[in-house]
């Protein structure tokens, strides 16, 4: 696709409304010396810009705007909602947010606006208005960032009654809501809108997430992800009647459980996100965050921020090592990014994140490890612009549902043990480990182009969702599904007639009992003759109805039931894993799959380098990192093929050092 | 005595009114194949039975009564107070509970009603009434059920006034609730009534296990437990204008913490309780809670809940295994009960309990393990009527209660590691390994037919007990108390003059200081010449007087001092346990006590097996249960004897696989 | 100098107001056995005192002085204001704390006045002063004890109010307040005083340890201790209205973080302090705490309480063994107290304390261990009058300051594992092991008579600070400091240009970075070519600005750079420790920063003995504890000395078993 910028964005957050004005000058010096294009500014300025309620002073940002206009920047321009003037709690305390707890909160931190105040509504779109009527034609304004990093619920009256307005929208009568929330159970039947109160510790709630109706709090999970997608839009449209074509994004965050980032890249034009692994975060899992993120819109994304080393908000913020932070752009690059961004371009003098890494420390000069790094990444981008737009793409897809991530993680039993990122995430490290592009995908997504489709833990299949899947396999699809799927429908109500349920008579097989295995507890499983595996967490009892077992539990009281099963279904197959199995046990039966399905790897030979490709119409680019902290031996495929980032030519018996990155351009033959 | 009931209910928890009717056809006729006899129903349906304030709708109440009326079930028929309608919440938010935060909570959850509050007083009382009134002469009534599973406290302003004119009525004077409290420290004294204000986090509590002063906490417990007897009372009463003669009952839940089970078991008919055992439980607990349960009255008790197979709200809910579900319900059977009853007939659909086990499971048919070891159950047990109404009899009492359960964990010092079930099921472990029958008795109990008293952490001695112990030993009786007894008296000040306060005389021992042991500490301890252990948890530091050592400390300062003493008393014996022994040190010593007071287990020989006796006035009923995962050899006892169950006869060299159970029944020579 | 007492004060807290007066002469005859002289009354009876508003009561209290005056004893006599009257909250509910999750609170526990409530206020002076007038010339009050163990944070609106006061006084202008807080961070500027709100759950508080906004965090700290100081200050005040000269004290808690002692300090005439090891502390953190607590004055100080055996509060309350208790009061007196007083004298009959421990237990007699082991050391401490006002003096300070505590305790970043205490004490542990003196200072003591100075994690560093190290230092001093230093000013804010900021020319290095260190993670380190060490927390990445590497990194991304470092400048000598080190490596370094400074120990042979001295003008006094489980032998040179205690000459070959103590008395040579 052609790309949403003309070059790679590479620069980040940039607050000089912080700092004195001679400050400023050594910044843009500093900033040409690290290769710094883009500056994203104005995030969290609007105690400044609109000192009190009928004042409004765009002044320094004036200042800053032109400075970096002149510098020729790229000019990501923030809205400034991400936090509320102090002015504005004092004189409505009613823009404030009440917490799970029930407690009204006073002004302090950020992301504490109620997403229902017509206050913090009507100021929050005046100010993007304004921004966009004063800015909007200045061509160095190359992308609107709104508010920041949305996130955060709400539990005031105010939200009460937007949540009964939200309710009889979506059911129309309180039957229907009863119904749909299975209220008789407990006696909970409401006869008016105005019995319901939102599902908090001073009501349904159990504890921030687990609750005693889990119909009402899903609902209320879809209700405060789209107020703040309300809010989102509103400030976009106020924004768009001044600025028709500057596209609009919102930092997300990966995984982050409290919006349905799905329903929300629709609203936006380029999907972007904040990359922020700990020192522990296997690099499995920021891949399959960063495939998770361009799959939103399967379209490239910005890398909104990155630490250019290290955080300040983990338990231990450790340093990223030399080549580290170039190895891990090039990995946000290779899955999907067009740019290139970091909290923070300065470090901040004070306040919680003033530990936080930047491009110039504290010591305020270039000369420092972090500087050089940046400055060289920055160098080396200046040549990928014909990256920029290209796509990935994948035979296999991964489905990410906010809804399945709620319901089941709301669910009372069978285990506490379930969740939902780490269940996507075994399946996504298979595909990692075996260099085979994923795609990350919405539970509605048109599966046509895909050969493997896999649902983990599909908890809750909503409706249309097992005519699409059953489409898929009759049509030659082969379907990966899993213990704790097909259990309920979209108000968290059983599909009655046997797990699991819709998906039954796709998987051939009945699910008659779950067990659950405390983390001390253990089941043993026969693949083949030659593989014993083992199995925990949970267990399902199934019975064959038409599948055939691929492993059979020889332990505990269900010995000899089915523990993985394999259906042909039409023109395609569906396998089923009725249980957690050891990694061993795991990848052998997932090395089956791939085969069924003839899903290959970017290429054949087996590594432990990640190997990712994004494409052109007409070219392939290969990435190569090494995230391991041994040598890699260089795959023979790459020998004698010239890296893009240096002009040399890969040798034979080469081997990559930890985060030794090569990007590899090739012609593709059709 | 004469049972209660007519034949032994076997059935559960039934909610149609949470089903199209459609669906109740089928369930009559799985239930049929069950050999399902009975249905607890209404348990939840205040809302529907009573949609608004002045409006009450029995109409689908009635055609339940009557479907299963015809049916020839027994009906237990619920009041429906459990869970407060949504209505009322709304219109009268005082029906709600004030937590011990201090926040007053909204509609939602269960057990949610404020027990003083006049509203729901005077509706919940209404309810029961009305529906005595108009089912109370249904023959197919065959008991009552009051609320639910009662529990929980609340702070209200409601409360606390009610508190107040609770203690007016106990201390009469206001120096005399100050002495009580010893309100003189830390300067608490209290000049008028309204100073006193509820124990929680905002006033006197340190956590909600924790208080600076025991005294108000504690009778903030005996008023929390007293303001819920009341509504159970009210509710009875309710019931008694319409119907004098239908058993009524509540179901209580074993060790439950916040009610005085004694004080209650006097105000019901019958004694029912939940037993919901954990997958790691130790039988011998729950056998103790069996005891416990039939000990409150002396009488056989209902099984109101247990689950067929799974339950869904602990962390880790195991399948019970082929013919544990049997076993458990024989176990229950064997300690006393003469109902099996289920949570519940059919799975629910929604809400949070949908994956608690059923007999009827989301799969809608009766082609499932756990509905064939139901009706499997259910056949049996029509066997069984001639075991209703008979008794368990032991020459050996532990004593359990509530108000030492309280005092002693609302402790400050010596360790947090003293819990009071823990401690109480460490002697009762003693005798179920023995197979020695047990009744659990209050500190009230008479004691004349008993042999044994076992009294471990008596901390609290109130008026009269010591008197009645001292009674007991006198008489030839054999008691056994422990560290941390003898403590405080009803209110939770201290008897002067030197531990174990009024039960020095009667233990022979003056103990002069009490050791905490911190987890990772032990001390050694001398037994017999072959014998050492270790001890650890307290360690008493023991003066004889009068008594004997069994066992001295060897290690610590304190080597040389004895650990566990006998004392002759009268004609009796007082043995006393001055810290935790490892069990091998601890059952050689419990083996004296048991010689001494000449106690019998019910077969002479030792077995791993499980072996339970009821008595009728002309036969003894043996239950043998194999909990243990390996196969154990049948007691040469029962070697020829039939089992009731199967009508076969048992042979020499028989073994019990897990779970197996017999019952066999022979004449008593008297 | 000459001593505040005329004898060692050796008592205790005594209720008399909670019991019958007939005990109150056992009391004295039992008093008269343990050899006490002193009592501390009267903490906690201002609703027996106060009975209500208008209406005082001295009656009781005077029989109490009475009697305790005709015995001789002297009187430490409490103002009763550490905890409200019941009905001073019934009528004023304002007189409550508001908490920390912004709940108010009601009648309850102790340490409960809002600070800045002026009916607190009022009647707190009231009662001080009264009580000032009633027995102020009786010449056994001896001296006067302020509340009791100050401490908590009050959020109410009144403390909202008093703080902006405080900042105002502070700012001047709320331009200089934004600055300060950097408040254009996040946008929290704000316009007028009243947008201010009090930093806790509902605000910028994240957890109570943990702060968005540091800088308001630290100003409410700072605000909060001088609020408690305030009230102190009151009731001196109203003291010294009637009383001019007795002693004003109020008992503090070791290194308790709420109050900033070092100011409090100065307001009090003499220090005294409670102390309470748990079963498991290190001997050394005691033995810092008492030189913490002598080194806020640098006088002698009032052992205010210790618990003769038990305590009840901790986890694990294990007793003290024999001779424990007066190794540990040696202890006490060693390092500076001028007295030995208990809580408490009797035991009381309820409420939470009482399972503490007391020279008078619950059996009432004087037959008991703990009652003779206090009888024993009172006459011990008849004889050595002599000590009283002597001084501990030397040449080794360590910098404690609790704006750092808090400060550092705030940060967000690098690793939430630096505690401060912990710090502190793994310097003060090298010295304590040497038997090396060590006084805590404040930051901005008169370093003059010192040739070393710690200062561990100075990571603020406030005004002045740098410029006294620098004379220090420029004199010839030698003075440690370590990573996490020189970070901030006494705002939170940078020191810009490279850390560690006003200290980088000093320490002749650059730290560029700062890496954290998970738990699981270590570094290697090279300190000489014997020996190797690790480190693990954080590791600083430093760069030689003049000073020389005494260790350097041997293993990560760094190795090679220096890890701790020596650098001369002026005179002196400045040792930077980069990361925390294993305790070998650490000894190691240490041994060359103590040989640079030339520091001696008190005697010169290693000994696992502690050995302590106090000096009068003409006399040295050589306390010999053994804390170890095993004898030590004798060292040398106390061979053929007498023990100042039992009169015994020390003989070669001598062991010290455990608890051991020795008091040698040697005159001093010029």
């Amino acid at each position: 696709m052609k790309p949403v910028f003309n070059r790679i964005l590479f620069g980040g957050d940039y607050n000089p409304n912080q700092w004195p004005q001679d400050i400023w000058q050594e910044d843009m010096q500093m900033f040409k010396k690290a290769n710094i294009n883009s500056a994203t500014i104005n995030v969290f300025s609007w105690a400044q810009i609109q000192p009190s309620e009928h004042v409004y002073d765009f002044s320094e940002l004036d200042q800053i705007v032109e400075m970096l206009s002149k510098e020729d920047k790229d000019i990501v321009l923030a809205t400034a909602t991400g936090a509320l003037p102090a002015w504005m709690f004092k004189k409505y305390p009613e823009v404030g947010r009440t917490d799970y707890q029930g407690r009204h909160h006073k002004f302090g931190q950020r992301h504490n606006a109620c997403p229902n105040s017509l206050v913090y509504q009507k100021y929050a779109a005046a100010i993007a208005g304004k921004l966009a009527e004063r800015y909007g034609d200045n061509p160095h304004v190359t992308c609107w960032h709104i508010n920041n990093e949305y996130q955060g619920d709400c539990y005031c009256e105010q939200c009460e009654k937007a949540f009964r307005v939200w309710l009889k929208d979506k059911y129309q009568t309180i039957d229907a809501l009863n119904k749909a929330w299975n209220m008789s159970f407990w006696g909970h039947t409401v006869y008016e809108w105005d019995e319901i109160v939102l599902p908090n510790a001073l009501s349904e709630g159990i504890s921030h997430d687990k609750t005693a109706f889990a119909g009402i709090s899903i609902d209320y999970r879809r209700f405060s992800s789209d107020s703040l997608l309300e809010n989102f839009k509103m400030e976009r449209d106020a924004i768009r009647r001044f600025d028709p074509t500057t596209p609009v994004t919102t930092n997300l965050m990966g995984t982050f459980k409290g919006l349905d980032y799905f329903k929300w890249a629709k609203e936006m034009d380029i999907v972007s996100w904040d990359n922020y692994p700990a020192y522990n975060t296997p690099w499995s899992l920021v891949s399959m965050t960063h495939d998770l993120m361009r799959g939103l819109k399967q379209q490239p994304f910005m890398l909104m921020e990155q630490t250019p080393s290290q955080q300040n908000w983990q338990p231990y913020n450790s340093l990223k090592k030399p080549g580290q932070m170039r190895a891990q752009s090039y990995q946000t690059i290779a899955h999907g990014a067009d740019t290139i961004q970091f909290f923070q371009l300065r470090r901040s003098i004070g306040a919680c994140e003033k530990f936080h890494g930047a491009v110039i420390e504290h010591v305020g000069h270039e000369e420092t490890r972090v500087f050089r790094e940046t400055a060289d990444l920055g160098k080396e981008l200046t040549q990928l612009w014909e990256i920029m737009g290209t796509g990935n793409h994948g035979k296999t897809a991964i489905i990410f549902d906010w809804d399945n991530y709620w319901a089941l993680e709301y669910t009372s039993g069978p285990t506490i043990d379930l969740t939902y990122v780490d269940q996507i995430h075994q399946y996504y490290r298979y595909f990692y480990d075996q260099n085979i592009p994923v795609d990350m995908v919405s539970v509605t997504a048109d599966l046509t182009d895909y050969d493997l489709v896999i649902a983990p833990v599909l908890y809750m299949v909503k409706e249309g969702v097992a005519e699409q899947l059953t489409d898929f396999v009759e049509t030659g699809g082969t379907l990966v599904t899993t213990y704790m799927s097909g259990i309920v429908d979209q108000s968290d109500n059983v599909h009655l007639g046997g797990y699991p349920g819709p998906l039954r008579q796709l998987a051939g097989i009945w699910v008659e009992e779950i067990d659950a295995l405390a983390p001390e507890q253990t089941n043993q499983v026969q693949i083949n003759e030659r593989l014993k595996g083992s199995s925990r967490l949970v267990s399902d009892l199934i019975h064959l109805e038409g599948a055939e077992a691929l492993a059979v539990y020889t332990s505990n009281f269900y010995a000899g039931m089915p523990a993985v099963t394999k259906h042909t279904y039409g023109k395609g197959t569906v396998f089923y894993f009725g249980t957690q199995l050891d990694q061993d046990a795991f990848d052998l039966l997932m090395t089956a799959v791939k085969e069924t399905a003839a899903i290959e790897p970017i290429i054949a030979a087996q590594t432990a380098i990640e190997i990712t490709r994004r494409q052109s119409e007409s070219h392939d680019y290969y990435f190569l990192i090494n995230f391991e902290a041994e040598a890699q031996p260089l795959p023979a495929y790459f020998v004698g093929k010239t890296d893009l980032l240096s002009g040399a030519i890969l040798e034979k018996n080469q081997t990559l050092s930890q985060y030794t990155t090569y990007i590899i351009k090739e012609e593709r033959h059709k």
